[in-house]
């Protein structure tokens, strides 16, 4: 897979792009991710990427030409599933969104910044708005890294034990169950006795009625 | 503010934390963040701070220990508003919650890492535990990282215009207008003529029929 973010801000991407499990996948050559700097883009002598929106409201919109400059340089060296843009009313990001992107071979994910980005960028040249929750972020920034993150670590090979993944939350519609390890006691409190107790088949009975509590307690929503 | 984020890798942290708004509300001393490596706080030699999880579950579990010694250690220097972990099956995060944050003195934010937390954790030292979607990340640094943002960016004198966040998405339970910015035809694409009429009744008129329309269309859930 190949994901191609755009940003006005590449240096809040760095860190989250390049440790851990994404840092494994890119080793792994199972996920390739380029970042652009729309900056490297403008024609701007300044490099200035944004300016006064229309109209009376405040803040900065970023502008239509070096992100079309950049999507159009892209699409015509290769053909992508999708032309995403992080924004606040986009259809919401969920486990089975990530799944299904796990799939993809390429990915332009383009980050807005400041005020947003002018709209015939949206009506144009974005194929489909993504949203990971009902806040405002200083930029599309956190949002593509958290996409990246739950898209690539799903790709078959990324992470050692693909049972991992598989257990956790959402995949079966169910929160996963309590975890615990060493010291079975700690302060006087203690690991579940089950858990100590060595029957696989009672302890798998155990997880999955917590899970099942768990989630009627804390999400019913999931089993409708 | 002052806010607290444990993690088990903490470079993880490093660029978002340290750029745009944020970087900027440090430089004003409108907000603190201090940054705790967990491998900081254990007595094992070689810093390890995960363990096999009781049971027969696959993955990695981060040990109570020293987290506990972390958040003993904060909490004998100040009194905290929160000690946050952030987890699927958490409360969900939204601009509410972030505006209600925005006015804490001092949050503790840890963050879950591989398979989750020792359960202990969360039931003995964990006031709250907040998620940010319907998804699921390597860890909890993103979602750390996405809340410091959408809460510290709320602090005022962050943003320089005020104005600029009170008319965001979601603050007034609507969407935000489409913005445009120069140039005012591009490709043949226009900005709609009201923007450019300079009658500044009618624009604000125009924005907020756009917010209303576009949020009946797109999140009709937040006008209930």
């Amino acid at each position: 897979m190949r994901i191609d973010i755009i940003s006005a801000v590449p240096e809040l991407l760095d860190s989250p792009l390049n440790h851990s499990i994404i840092k494994r996948a890119k080793d792994k050559g199972l996920v390739e991710i380029f970042v652009h700097n729309l900056r490297d883009h403008t024609q701007d002598k300044h490099r200035r990427v944004d300016d006064y929106a229309f109209g009376f409201g405040a803040g900065m919109v970023l502008q239509i030409e070096p992100i079309d400059n950049v999507i159009s340089e892209l699409k015509s060296e290769r053909a992508y599933d999708e032309i995403i843009y992080t924004s606040p009313d986009g259809e919401k990001f969920d486990q089975k969104m990530a799944n299904s992107y796990s799939l993809a071979k390429n990915l332009i994910i383009l980050c807005g910044h400041y005020k947003g980005i002018d709209h015939r960028v949206r009506e144009h040249l974005i194929t489909k708005e993504i949203s990971v929750g009902d806040f405002v972020l200083t930029g599309g920034e956190l949002p593509a890294c958290i996409m990246t993150d739950a898209i690539v670590r799903l790709i078959p090979g990324v992470i050692s034990d693909e049972t991992s993944a598989l257990s956790d939350s959402f995949q079966d519609n169910l929160l996963a169950p309590p975890v615990y390890t060493r010291p079975s006691e700690y302060k006087g409190w203690k690991v579940p006795d089950i858990l100590l107790s060595g029957h696989q088949a009672n302890v798998e009975k155990w997880q999955h009625e917590q899970s099942v509590e768990r989630t009627k307690r804390l999400r019913p929503d999931l089993l409708d």
